[in-house]
């Protein structure tokens, strides 16, 4: 019995020694192994992040910062760089700071207005151009509102007669110049907004020999049909005038410091010497102004369809038209005022648990025109809404793996000043650890579907994540914003999913993108490609961009902002959270296939040429198939880490965050030093829009009138040549061992 | 009885269960604890490296590799390539490749033979320079040296009037043309070699305006007190001569491909467009061939004894020195030919075990003027006894924990050209895995002691690792390598160290370090610096630098070798092994004090220019303050990690390894795009020698004689504003988040 039970004790105590072993050998190995986020629980909280957010809360913000006006470098724009520090601060960040720099801005001169004047044979005014656009209702009171202008436009009050450029492109004053025999030296240049960028219309007008040149904004580009004049709908009222700066700094940021933070302590060229800062008047004028203009000095019928805009008048005006009986000269009166000003930004973080020295940054500008009710209040308030919905999850003890950089940018209407600064002054930083920059501005320019830009990195993130936010759109009830978009805007490649375009300029990306080579995206929502096709939208940079715009015609429900902050917002989620960085290096594979296929079609229109001269696209070819392959190897190491080895992580994500980065030339592109990224930027003859290997484009455009075909031709291959090592250089990016 | 006896077992029982449940606690606990290197096995790693290094095997490469000429591009330098990674492979590395590149050699033309004559009034030649060196025993039945020449020279067969210019330096054209009033144009300079890089001395003879330049040792550069011409004596025999490339590269690498590396596929500049490349004919002589055309030529006494070399000759010559009647003219006829060239460098790997994506690169020069015994062979022995010694430690099961690239590089002597195209085309890489990067080229050049050059970051590390060498110097028995160094050559700031000196040119570890911003260094065995004054060893770049010289005038128990190789062995050795990256970030803190101090100290001379054009050096001191805390703020951060945190670990080590990197500025310094490290550069005025805050010091240079005072200060301020930014950014990088 004793002995049965001595047994039965020893058997237990067998069994409870082994137990304990078994938990204690459970107990050692889970205090050492490092907590591993389920997919679950990653989703989990990425939906958490998703319904947090609030339109009603997108909305209050809108209606919040778009009262007054916040032009760069005033009084009100610091009070509201204030606000967001403090409500940031609210929402929980671990620290947010205002970044000044002084930066050189232009203003109207307060005490001698700028306009345009019809002058007669006497040399008197006989029509002057206003001052000032109305004033919407609601905003009586307000004060501060700067009058149209353009600014860094050249002081000056020249005179000449007029000649009509259509939208100033390098292909109008080709026709110009080439087809008419039109000579634009001398004389003021009248051109319509839209199309391209308006610093390349100054540019354009420059290089053509103009005195000065005025910028209207025709009905035919700035109203959708069937919609009123605001406020009864969008469209630009005739009174209504785009601002905008007229610079050409090619990624230069503040035009005396190029390559360098405006700081104190910088050294500053003299204006004179300033980068893109053009030597000749500039101003712009709405349509009721341009119409007078225009019927005033007009004459013959246009020379064909293309060139009419659509307003009641003659557009060919050009010298020799009228006779001297009638003869009339326009006057412009320009007297803007350069000035090194204050500018700040709002620089908020939340450090990452894991990875605090890898950083997501979500960034768009605060400043405005006048009230910014869309440009680029929609992109702040969305931007708020972000912050504050990362807080909400933080304040449940929530933090990110890696660091999130949130930012409002100042001064981005006057060059993109505050993010290029900010950028320049932590460049080594930003290139040594950013996995992504995604912009917020503008979240809106009409009411039909998604617009998405970004690097070729970012699609199937792009993808994943609208496939698990809901539509905003009337009819896409119980449906994704992806299947929404799809149906609505499909990619003209590959039909299968929706159309994401390439990142061009024109907001505070640039720097981060095109010169830093940091992988970027910005999404918005838009109007209908295929049939509204007036630029932007009609009272862009205009008094009457409001928040009562954005509620009455753009997005009543606030769901369509909602879903853009749902968008950025779970974008830079995943990139700060997902353990592996959610980049697809094949699909750049096949955009660089793609980019490849089409500059080569570009060139054959020259097949003759490019045997006389010797040139090929073969290696260019090679590269790229060499980067296919690389990056298929790459994703298929990938697929076989160990997810639990955390230097083994991070060596991969290393290679996946510095992949853009190798498309980075540190010599630039042929005379922009700050366009350093050569398979794509901003277009040297619209700064909008995204241009691909931009070093051959640029170096085969209009080729057949250059002077010295040999040597066009050499930079060509030179071109070529460039393009194919970078190529190749960044296939060796994504091998482990050299 | 059963009761207490239960009680027994019950008390076993829960004893052995608790120490089952300990031993499974400590079991499970180091199943997941990562192994940790202890330093003990750590550095008995290291000794066993140091004591596989062999004396005798250094001198059997040595006299393996330099028994015939390995002229860059020739079939013979080809062959070594082949042999250096046959023998890599046999010491066991993962990967040894050949890397092929085209790139712009410059050789003799083998049918039209080089030379000077002294033309008489009729327009004879009565008298030419020799064609050859006279060839060393042993050599008889060598072929294919190549005759005395300097690559890269320009063609011709100018005819003129001979000036003497002392060194050719900046300073000396100074003193011809602004005391002696002496203009060189139109002229024939002759110079001496020695105290700057020939480059420098063409390039200074061309903005003279000169037709062509001569160059020849002097017995006053190319001689040592008491020793007898070779082969009695390691000095410079009448007739040797010294080769050498005259180009103007300022890291450029390759004159045709400035920027990407000279690939089958990349486009090349015409040869007139070349980087670089002299205008003018150049050739060098011996000091035989000099005594006669000095003595030709000369006339009255020379204006001081500075300018006296030490031929028995009247050093003065200049226009007009001689009467009419006795006119003679130097007419100088060279031949050289340019042409691309295949040449070959050999990459050899040691894959990490743990961070295969960290580099640290060993790299010395294969390719030889002639037979090159000393330039590059000694440093070429030594890395092949450096290669061998790791082959022994991985056969043993070794493995660093980072990875290791061993370099053979090709065409070094025509402008470190295999260096920097491998630079060029692995770029990206480079700069975003390198630890660091050690020269491996001739291994001495003295036998007096140590000489070391490297950045701030490694001078801890060099002076812990010589401590545990042992010095090879007579009378030394049983002392560090370390402590011979520190008794013959003290630092001169602080006698408590040895001194370790900037890093300048001349070597493969420029592209390395000036351009990609590397941490680089350099150590070899050096002369004593206060009594030997000439210029690197008397018989450099000629056919006398053999085996033999080595053996019998410089090292015949190849002890100094040995310890050469056992400090670049062990530097790679901690550089690829260590947890923590061995760089110490205040050194580098010091340093930039001293380089602001000195720079400051200079300018002082201009203090009433100074304050007139308002140029501050408080910029430059503020951010040296704050580079200096954020240093100290690193290392009590580094002293406080957790060192079984492996991503911890990286974070720290990603900022050790950047932060070279952070003072890097893509923009290049003023004129010289490739030389892009703020903090020092090649001097303007030497490549050999390193300047600091070199943007500021070229600025400021010969200020007091710029024809525009005011644009010359301005620059002044535009290089300490950007001096400041740089070294303010490179602390910003110090910090875990930004």
């Amino acid at each position: 019995m004793a002995k049965s039970r001595g047994r039965l004790y020893a058997c237990l105590c067998l069994a409870a020694v082994l137990v304990s072993f078994l938990v204690g050998l459970l107990a050692g190995w889970f205090i050492n192994k490092p907590l591993r986020e389920t997919p679950t629980s990653h989703q989990s909280v990425r939906q958490e992040l998703v319904s947090e957010m609030n339109a009603e809360n997108i909305k209050s913000f809108l209606r919040s910062f778009s009262k007054v006006p916040h032009l760069a470098g005033t009084e009100q724009n610091l009070l509201l760089a204030k606000k967001i520090q403090t409500q940031w601060k609210e929402f929980g960040l671990d620290s947010v700071k205002l970044v000044p720099y002084d930066v050189l801005l232009s203003y109207p001169n307060e005490t001698n207005a700028n306009y345009i004047a019809i002058v007669d044979e006497h040399g008197n005014e006989i029509f002057k151009t206003s001052y000032h656009e109305q004033t919407p209702d609601g905003y009586e009171n307000v004060t501060n509102v700067v009058p149209p202008y353009n600014a860094f436009s050249a002081q000056g009050s020249p005179e000449g007669e007029l000649i009509y450029a259509n939208y100033a492109r390098t292909k109008d004053f080709f026709k110009l110049q080439r087809d008419m025999n039109i000579n634009c030296t001398g004389k003021i240049v009248i051109a319509r907004y839209g199309k391209i960028f308006r610093g390349n219309k100054v540019k354009n007008a420059m290089l053509a020999g103009a005195l000065g040149i005025i910028l209207y904004s025709d009905p035919a580009d700035y109203s959708a049909p069937g919609a009123q004049p605001y406020p009864k709908g969008w469209n630009l009222p005739g009174t209504g005038v785009q601002r905008g700066n007229v610079l050409n700094l090619n990624g230069a940021g503040d035009p005396l410091t190029p390559g360098y933070p405006a700081k104190e302590y910088t050294f500053r060229l003299d204006v004179e010497e300033g980068v893109g800062i053009p030597k000749i008047p500039v101003h712009p004028i709405g349509y009721d102004d341009a119409e007078k203009i225009l019927r005033y000095m007009g004459g013959r019928a246009p020379p064909e369809d293309s060139w009419k805009g659509s307003l009641n008048v003659n557009y060919n005006i050009g010298p020799g038209f009228r006779g001297n009986d009638s003869f009339r000269k326009i006057r412009m009166h320009v007297h803007n005022i350069n000035k090194i000003t204050r500018i700040y930004n709002v620089i908020g973080t939340i450090r990452g648990s894991l990875e605090p020295d890898r950083y997501v940054i979500v960034g768009g500008h605060r400043d405005a025109w006048v009230l910014g009710g869309i440009d680029p209040t929609s992109g702040a308030a969305v931007l708020q809404e972000v912050v504050q919905s990362f807080g909400k999850l933080m304040s449940r003890g929530w933090r990110p793996r890696r660091t999130i950089i949130f930012a409002s940018w100042d001064a981005e209407e006057f060059g993109l000043l505050g993010s290029t600064e900010w950028a320049e002054e932590n460049a080594k930083t930003l290139q040594e650890r950013s996995i992504a920059y995604i912009n917020s501005d503008s979240s809106i320019e009409g009411n039909y579907t998604l617009r998405v830009e970004c690097s070729p990195l970012l699609y199937q993130l792009v993808y994943k994540l609208t496939k698990e936010i809901s539509s905003p759109d009337d009819g896409f009830e119980g449906q994704s914003l992806y299947e929404s978009w799809l149906k609505k805007d499909p990619s003209p490649e590959n039909g299968n999913v929706p159309r994401i375009n390439k990142l061009g300029s024109g907001s505070d990306f640039e720097a981060y993108f095109q010169r830093l080579g940091i992988t970027s995206g910005r999404a918005r929502y838009t109007k209908n490609r295929k049939t509204d096709k007036y630029s932007s939208y009609p009272v862009y940079h205009t008094i009457y961009d409001t928040f009562e715009l954005v509620e009455r015609f753009y997005d009543s429900t606030f769901k369509k902002l909602l879903s853009v902050a749902q968008l950025r917002g779970t974008l830079a989620y995943e990139l700060a959270e997902s353990r592996i960085i959610p980049f697809n290096i094949q699909d750049y594979a096949k955009a660089l296939e793609n980019y490849a296929k089409n500059i080569h079609n570009l060139s054959k229109r020259h097949d003759k040429q490019l045997q006389d001269h010797g040139v090929s696209f073969d290696s260019l070819f090679s590269a790229v198939r060499n980067f296919s392959e690389a990056a298929s190897d790459f994703h298929k190491r990938l697929s076989e880490i160990d997810l639990n080895n955390p230097i083994a992580v991070r060596i991969m994500n290393d290679q996946l965050m510095l992949l853009e980065r190798a498309f980075i030339d540190p010599l630039g592109l042929p005379g922009r030093p700050f366009y350093r990224h050569i398979i794509s930027a901003p277009s040297s003859h619209n700064k909008y829009a995204g241009e691909s290997f931009p070093g051959i484009y640029d170096a085969m455009f209009d080729i057949e009138n250059k002077a010295d075909p040999h040597s066009a031709w050499k930079e060509v291959r030179k071109q070529i040549s460039i393009a194919a090592f970078v190529v190749q250089a960044a296939a060796g990016t994504l091998t482990e061992v050299l």
